[in-house]
């Protein structure tokens, strides 16, 4: 039992970071929302001139000399952010933000396969930072401020604040949450995510669809939702066994590039003439870029996903390799929203296997294999909550536990400190 | 980076957890369904029989010679069950369940203000230990079972099986969260629940209504959803306070008690004469019992605290009286649903101050005060999306960390250890 009058210093911490908290928010959610509005355009632009795909290896010239010149230390993205959260020390450089929305953007403009969450923790993270100088915030106060920039980044580029302000206090360690800066990563995120809707900036959403027809797995003894619940199982081992191979995938690749080409400007070269090669193999576009706006009718999607036959089988795969090319060969973005749409489309493939709802199934992959790959099961849960509804809450849960134990404790953030082993 | 390939006894772990969670839960759910039953007859014969009343220093008598002779160390209660999870050790008696389970339907047939949830959690434990010994389990898959046993009973006492499995890992410790059981409490969790519907019972269900008609603080410059959020901040911060209050008052009046009568059966006689006493002075018997069923039209009852009117201004604070003297007075059942009854009552009051819509208020109220008196913000916040919906689930996670935090350090649980402080 600790002092029982706490209650004071608790409301001016309240009332200050309350305070606080505002413009840096603010000015988190308004260049997030200038990021998606850019990202919207550079999508369009390559689905208008497919030819700027020939022109990925350059493009990767071009990123690779920004950060030898102004990213510098910023080259270590989010892990940067989650290292100077545990112990802050040699800071965030003010550049990380404008550098990173550049090369993310160039990524997505020449048909870089990635994704934009990081881009969004690396502007929460460098913002805030900046904040904290300007405040002279002391070492506990900065951790806070930090962890409520990546809320807000996060909040604000999904469009789920709750998600956000759960996976800021889940992403440090895996096993543990600590609740010390909830309440102003909360309001972070709740701004953050305002932020851009006021700037008229709109989320796909998405839609699980009717599951009235699941099939009884034994007739008149297992009702249909412990039938469902029996085939979440299978399918969250592989989301998790996903989450895992993407992890591994992402730093053995890396390691490979370093070792094969000793000329560092020739690794983004060579990450985009295989990006080409397999365009050409695939025959198809549909795994270049993000994976949220069809291309053509009938291109594989996260949200074609979510229908029956909106994906082929191993469209899962592809863009695994895809995406592990494109980070690992220096290019930017983030790993999230691959992540959802390999999600998607191995549940869309699984939910033909097990005679399931190919919109629920969808949905699961799409929040479990990046609870895997993240270490973030809770947050996960929640997000699922905040896209789909609460109706499969306890679907979510299950398989967001299920594939976070079964990705291992190889996660794609190496700064995240292992706080409790899985098992 | 510890092994990378731990998938295999992940494995072992998950098929080998959901085969022994089986009986063990289908056990509790039973229990569970039974003791449900039981309270809703003991309540119906109560309001048949208003005399039983007279009755309730007599009971106190009768609870206070049976855990002299049967129950001896089940007296701890709840905090017996997280002291054998952080360390097993003299184990929880095979009594514990009968024991409460008869003392708790003695409680409310004669008029006592108590809830269920302790008992629930208890008949979990307990059950659970039986398993365990049975099993032979060691200390590590003991802590397991355990924490599986008190998800399950919570889950299915209220029918939130999520909120009971956060519930479990979030009452260990304040400030922290710990995943290890997390798959095993979520199994038990939903079978229980699963179970006590299967024997046809059913929950009271909540509706919120309609909030179409909030007003907008400055009409104009804020949007509706942020005249919400402001105003449930001050709301928030009443709810923890409240919470406080109830804590402190169960401490307090525990300790007056053995101070001021030294004859120890003499206690509960008191506590009974003083809760006859108070009926006659509000004139009511709403604050007796569980307050869920309305024992005539126009009773304040949780029920009626989600329209405006449907409590008195200072229906909390009887509540919280009658409560607290019945439970440090030696009468058994737990704190949560008395803990709902004082959060949706004041949720009631506040919502007419702060011109806020009255049901919203009452369910914000309902799971924050019972997450500032219990330290679990993200179970209430879940429970409030099982209990209500998702609509609203971003006011409730503000509301439950909020009165969290103002709760300060000394919950209903005196065995929670502070992992992290407060503040």
């Amino acid at each position: 039992m600790a002092n029982r009058f706490a209650q004071f210093p608790i409301l001016k911490h309240l009332v200050r970071w309350l305070i606080l908290i505002i413009p840096v928010s603010v000015t988190i959610g308004s260049i997030v929302a200038l990021f998606l509005w850019l990202l919207h355009q550079a999508t369009g632009l390559r689905f208008q001139y497919p030819w700027l795909l020939f022109l990925l290896p350059l493009a990767g010239i071009a990123i690779h000399l920004i950060y030898k010149t102004i990213g510098r230390s910023s080259e270590k993205g989010n892990n940067l952010i989650i290292d100077e959260i545990h112990e802050p020390g040699g800071g965030i450089p003010g550049w990380m933000a404008p550098v990173i929305l550049v090369c993310t953007v160039i990524t997505h403009l020449f048909g870089g396969s990635a994704g934009r969450e990081g881009t969004a923790v690396q502007i929460g993270g460098s913002i805030a930072q900046i904040f904290g100088k300007l405040l002279r915030l002391n070492a506990d106060d900065t951790k806070i401020i930090l962890t409520s920039g990546v809320a807000a980044g996060f909040g604000a580029v999904f469009g789920t604040p709750l998600a956000g302000t759960i996976f800021a206090a889940e992403v440090l360690s895996v096993g543990r949450i600590q609740y010390t800066s909830l309440l102003p990563c909360l309001f972070a995120a709740i701004i953050g995510d305002a932020t851009v809707t006021a700037w008229g900036i709109h989320h796909t959403t998405y839609h699980i669809g009717v599951t009235a027809g699941v099939q009884e797995l034994i007739p008149g003894y297992i009702s249909p939702a412990f039938s469902l619940l029996i085939k979440v199982v299978p399918a969250a081992i592989a989301f998790g066994l996903a989450a895992c191979l993407f992890s591994v995938m992402v730093h053995t690749l890396r390691n490979l590039f370093l070792k094969l080409i000793r000329t560092s400007w020739l690794i983004p070269v060579a990450g985009g003439l295989i990006i080409i090669l397999l365009t050409f193999i695939t025959g198809s576009t549909d795994y270049l870029g993000l994976g949220v706006d069809p291309q053509y009718a009938g291109s594989v999607t996260i949200s074609s996903s979510f229908k029956a036959g909106g994906a082929d089988t191993w469209s899962w795969l592809w863009k695994t390799v895809y995406t592990t090319i494109t980070l690992s060969s220096g290019f930017k973005g983030g790993e999230v929203t691959p992540l959802f749409y390999i999600g998607a489309t191995l549940g869309n493939t699984l939910s033909g296997i097990l005679d399931a709802p190919a919109g629920l199934f969808a949905a699961l992959g799409f929040i479990a294999v990046f609870a895997g790959a993240t270490n973030t099961p809770l947050a996960c849960t929640i997000m699922g909550v905040e896209l789909f509804g609460s109706e499969y809450m306890h679907l979510f849960a299950a398989a967001c536990f299920i594939a976070y134990f079964f990705s291992g404790h190889s996660g794609i953030y190496s700064s995240q400190k292992i706080a409790v082993p899985k098992i």
